[in-house]
């Protein structure tokens, strides 16, 4: 068994020999030397595989200092006012806070920014309106009294969002605030690329370029007291400019407005139905990030150094399942690992060497302090991880923060010892080996489809929000379920569904882009989907599925579903709501279910349904049959053991294939199993803190039952 | 203080002595004679009008077995069918009960029924389809696979849906099944006039022909299982036929489509907007039957007797608020009291010479048995209607069912005497005086306006439901709160609103009639409103007021409101909701407050809102000031004392009046007064059934503390 290797710590100083120990029993091969400081030579001895972090948009402030003029900038929107004559003034920084934005007023105001009204829509003539440079006050006349009206415009970032963040959160008082400049400009570009020249030419011993990330930062914005405005971790309205513009107009033939990135004040959020002309923005800026980015890699690649890209801060236009981020050539990708679902969206990422993932806790004092649980946190973060792991591993894991510490909690450095362990045994088990999933594909629709693969209905990755953990479910259950999981969007659905998918399920609040608003109106898809399920697909809605209102229904597919809600238009039908008590697909789960959020207003709308949970008179689980085909709706599914396996029944039971779920199977919900056929290993888990025991079947047959302590992996031979 | 009159009881037979006593003891003046029996020459001797109950519209069966073509009809629709093929056979009948309904063939099914398209939602070309007599399909050719067909057509109501309801509700075995007729049909008209002209010469010592109702009645489906399918007590859609489609054509000059009346399969249920056409229909019967009703009550008139109507069952063209109701010349209407709601939609009933409740609980076996609680539900219906009956009285109060099963109950015999002893109090102590209400009008403001009046939010009167309790609380409490209260739709904001109307409140659910969908994207209402509002008007919105999804918000008056309902697109704001501890609105709410259902996502819009409340991170009450205005807005608002309550202090305070609020007012929130400054009386009523202390203001003063027992009301002097 390895003891070594697949694992990466962060640096810290003077803690030479404690370093050395801990290297030694975590079997670190790597090291991540942020600051670029040169490392002991006990330490380089070791022959550690050396990291540095680089961020190529902000670490020559001289250089953003002398070009003001290519700085980032975003299109914002100025706070909404309403008209009280005929005539307004707008104070468009209002609300922003000015230590980040400055207007942009160097370049054409009058074709760049827009007056909207914002009763009807409509764009207001830009010769009604006057800009005040002095105070920052747009004046509008000739309007209409009562109308509200906004100012979209374009500012220039004169503070670097991660920078700002860090700096406002640790108080670094009067630290010079760093601007991030603009490698769409040709000078700035070149520039760039001569820097990181320059600095691999003097970090030698440098084996891998850890880029924090290219160009673009997620949208980040604060308001005037300092403080978060909107977040918004896929956001790409800070990647806007006049080039930005023009070049896009050239490449795609047409010219985009402001309101194509303001989107009414949501800047085209994930949750928004994205129109044309934002996905082709996001093409032209994904195309453009990647050949650039490529120009970066090529660099370190011609210094025989390895080029890893940090997926966040400014990873705008290098979305990983986007179809140019091949072409940048990275050899590997890392991220932060904070369930199941960020792990699967690391290691599913194509075309790289390999994938790491940085664990929790990070080795900050919010934890590693007196009261903190750094132990507790790593083992639910590793478990919770561990299930998505065994399905499609990482190559390496690690930690990040101040060594020093992580060092003075001994329990802690024996749990990450054990963590580490676990992580090289499975590798060395599995043998580079897929587990064994299902013989048909599980296909998530939305409007995002592959792109977005393991993000939807996300806010940002992996924090808890009331509207999305209900869905979120969906995604965390699957990450670590022997099954195949494609991310499909309905243009996927109009070319037709591919011959392996077996299952589709779609999730989501109504007219979101994770449900799909009018694309459920679209006679195509909804002809599509009825003969493709009539003939034998199973399809399972969750929250709001196919919804969209029109012509008698909200759910588009309710003859599918069986079910629909009524937005109270139907409450003169008298609903008859009856439970059926047993149903394979709840045969295992003991405990009371749980839907998170639910909706209410879920009734029958079919006989074929049959319910099998009611919350407050509205149904919460059902089935139906529809041809040949099955169909399972769930108001909610947020992520608990229970819910895994309701959602593992319910797609075997969708596909009509209940007789073959017990191929690797383990019955206690608490448990888990992946089969390395190929291998003939079998791997059990136990992702609760409690012993369980479970019985374990093989080919539908039992074969032994098994206790597992709290959290444990047991290895079985299944040749 | 008079101890006669008022008072409506039911006979009963053979209990003539029990009936004098009671007739004493409780002092009724009238006697509701369900069937036409003779009274007792000693109970004749006493005095009593005599009321005899009326049924149009099927008390002649041969007429009704004779003119089979002639019964009333209903436009349906039937269940939705996925074709599968290009061709598809609908079974119209399936779902609905055979023994209520016969599909009239016998009129152009070509032009009078539709085979829709409920996936486009286009009407089928009529010589695609054909009919099979014989088993009731519907052919449809040339059509599109799994897209959705509906077919809406015409059938004869051969049961009528009262006397089927009781008939199956009782197991009245096989009693004949009654017909009703449709007095669309000149000859059938004609019968119907002469019948009662016959009814009335045959019974002479009748005063009061109490008609239930005249025409048409409510829509009541049953399905298939002999069960209620779609109940809708303000629904038209029985009221069809051919004639009735021709004479539209010929009022309105343009024909009805069938899918006018099937609405989707929503069949213009309250809770949707209403269609031109649909209005126009509601307007087109509403005459006819006032017309024709006039004949009716014109025949009782020439017979020296009084015409009563009943405000139920067969009430359709007869909305009390609609603009022919007057001209129908009714001396009354009665009704049943189920809270202080639909009492007022009782006494507010304009154009009769008096108004009569019928009172909880029925003389029936479900109540009036061991274990039953006759007087407590006695009590509380009396108590709940009692703050309404002080702001617009009843002219008299009754009672219904078996009297000779009430008589049995000796504690709820003294109970009704009190309560017919407490209302004649009122009467003669108010002396037809109005209570002193605020200096300005509230107006509840939806798509219904003044013809649905007290019936706003409502699937059928006083009936709870899950869906509409947190905004039928509205007018449950303005029934009885110190407020001319009107009911106004966009009609009536297009034209101006009122300058005597001071507050207007809207409630509703998103997209429904009481919250109004697409109004709320017309111009004229949003700048119309606003004006007003920041000119010193009140604006208060209950649940999702002035919803539409557009431009940014859903909320369109969120500027007025100060806040907005995120569903998702903006969950990337930060949303900084903090509580603001004291208030004035909130000043005597001493317990947690109930929003009922509520709603998520409601956030802060403005600066100037304060939150009075917080719900699962989501505001349930705010307040905030626009120009001179100023609004409120609560997420839900369930009948409750602290309720009532704090719409009250929502009311002044939106108002900017907060200092003229306790012109006449008592502090305790079980408390209430009504003050008739006319003959300087005021009382004070205790809607609790504790004893309860309270404050007594009069002009802004403090003028003494009372202690009122369990539902008491005392009578103060204030001249």
């Amino acid at each position: 068994m390895a003891t070594k290797g697949c694992v990466t710590i962060p640096t810290d100083v003077g803690i030479d020999k404690e370093m050395q120990e801990v290297i030694k029993r975590w079997g670190a091969d790597a090291i991540r030397d942020c600051d670029g400081t040169k490392l002991s030579s006990d330490l380089q001895n070791l022959n550690l595989k050396m990291y540095s972090t680089y961020l190529p948009t902000r670490n020559d402030q001289e250089w953003a200092k002398s070009n003001m003029d290519q700085l980032q900038q975003l299109y914002v929107v100025s706070e909404s006012n309403i008209a009280l004559d005929t005539t307004i003034s707008i104070d468009i920084m209002k609300g922003f806070y000015k230590e980040q934005f400055k207007p942009n007023t160097k370049d054409d105001i009058k074709s760049l920014w827009e007056v909207v009204d914002r009763t009807t829509g409509e764009k207001i003539d830009s010769n009604k309106w006057i800009y005040d440079y002095e105070k920052n006050y747009v004046i509008v006349n000739d309007i209409i009294p009562f109308h509200e009206y906004t100012v979209s415009f374009l500012v220039y970032q004169i503070w670097d969002p991660t920078q700002m963040y860090n700096h406002l959160t640790n108080n670094w008082g009067d630290k010079p605030h760093e601007m991030p400049y603009d490698g769409r400009h040709p000078e700035t570009f070149e520039h760039m690329k001569n820097y990181l020249q320059n600095w691999i030419n003097e970090n030698p011993e440098i084996d891998v370029v850890r880029f924090t990330t290219f160009f673009y930062h997620f949208t980040l914005i604060y308001n005037d007291q300092a403080k978060e405005k909107f977040v918004d971790w896929f956001g790409y309205s800070s990647s806007l400019s006049k080039e930005c513009l023009d070049e896009f107009e050239k490449e795609k033939g047409y010219r985009l407005r402001a309101e194509d990135i303001i989107d009414e004040g949501y800047y085209n959020s994930p949750f928004r139905i994205p129109t044309k002309e934002y996905l082709d923005f996001v093409d032209f800026q994904s195309k453009f990030v990647a050949t650039n980015a490529k120009e970066f890699v090529d660099i370190a690649h011609n210094a025989k150094k390895e080029a890893m890209m940090f997926l966040g801060d400014n990873w705008i236009g290098t979305e990983p399942y986007g179809k140019y981020f091949e072409s940048i050539g990275l050899d590997a990708v890392v991220g932060s690992v904070g369930n199941g679902t960020t792990m699967r969206m690391i290691s599913d990422i194509p075309g790289v060497k390999y994938t790491e993932g940085r664990f929790l806790p990070y080795f900050f004092p919010d934890v590693f302090r007196e009261g903190g649980d750094p132990v507790g946190e790593a083992r639910e973060n590793w478990t919770q991880a561990r299930r998505a792991i065994l399905r499609k591993p990482l190559d390496r894991i690690g930690y990040g923060g101040y060594l020093g510490l992580a060092l003075q909690f001994p329990e802690f450095v024996d749990e990450v010892e054990k963590i580490c362990e676990e992580f090289r045994t499975i590798h060395n088990n599995i043998q580079k080996t897929k587990a064994h999933t299902a013989p048909f594909k599980v296909a998530v629709l939305n409007c995002w489809g592959k792109l977005r693969s393991w993000q939807t209905n996300q806010v940002a990755h992996a924090l808890w929000y009331k509207e999305i953990y209900s869905y979120v479910g969906v995604i965390e259950c699957l990450s670590g379920m022997p099954l195949d999981v494609e991310f499909i969007n309905f243009e996927d659905i109009r070319k037709g569904i591919p011959s392996d998918i077996g299952v589709i399920i779609n999730a989501g609040d109504a007219m979101t882009s994770w449900s799909g608003g009018e694309n459920w109106i679209d006679e195509d898809i909804i002809t599509v989907l009825r003969r493709w399920v009539y003939e034998g697909g199973g399809f399972i809605g969750v929250g709001e599925p196919t919804a969209y209102q029109k012509q008698g229904k909200l759910f588009q597919l309710f003859d599918v579903l069986g079910v629909d809600r009524d937005l109270t238009y139907g409450l003169s039908y008298r609903k008859y709501n009856e439970l059926t008590k047993e149903h394979f697909i709840t045969e295992e789960i003991k405990e009371g279910f749980d839907f998170g959020e639910g909706k209410e207003g879920i009734f029958k709308k079919r006989d074929s349904v049959e319910i099998l949970s009611i919350h407050k008179g509205d149904i919460a689980l059902s089935t139906n049959n529809y041809g040949k085909g099955r169909a399972v709706y769930m108001s909610g599914l947020p992520y608990t053991p229970e819910n895994c396996r309701l959602l593992l029944r319910s797609i075997y039971w969708v596909k009509n294939m209940e007789n073959d779920m017990k191929e690797y199977y383990v019955s206690n919900v608490n448990t888990e199993c992946a089969a390395f056929t190929e291998v003939g290993k079998m791997a059990v888990i136990n992702n609760s803190f409690d012993n369980q025991t479970t019985d374990v079947y093989i080919k539908g047959e039992l074969v032994e039952t098994l206790t597992l302590k709290s959290g444990e992996l047991v290895w079985m031979n299944i040749k």
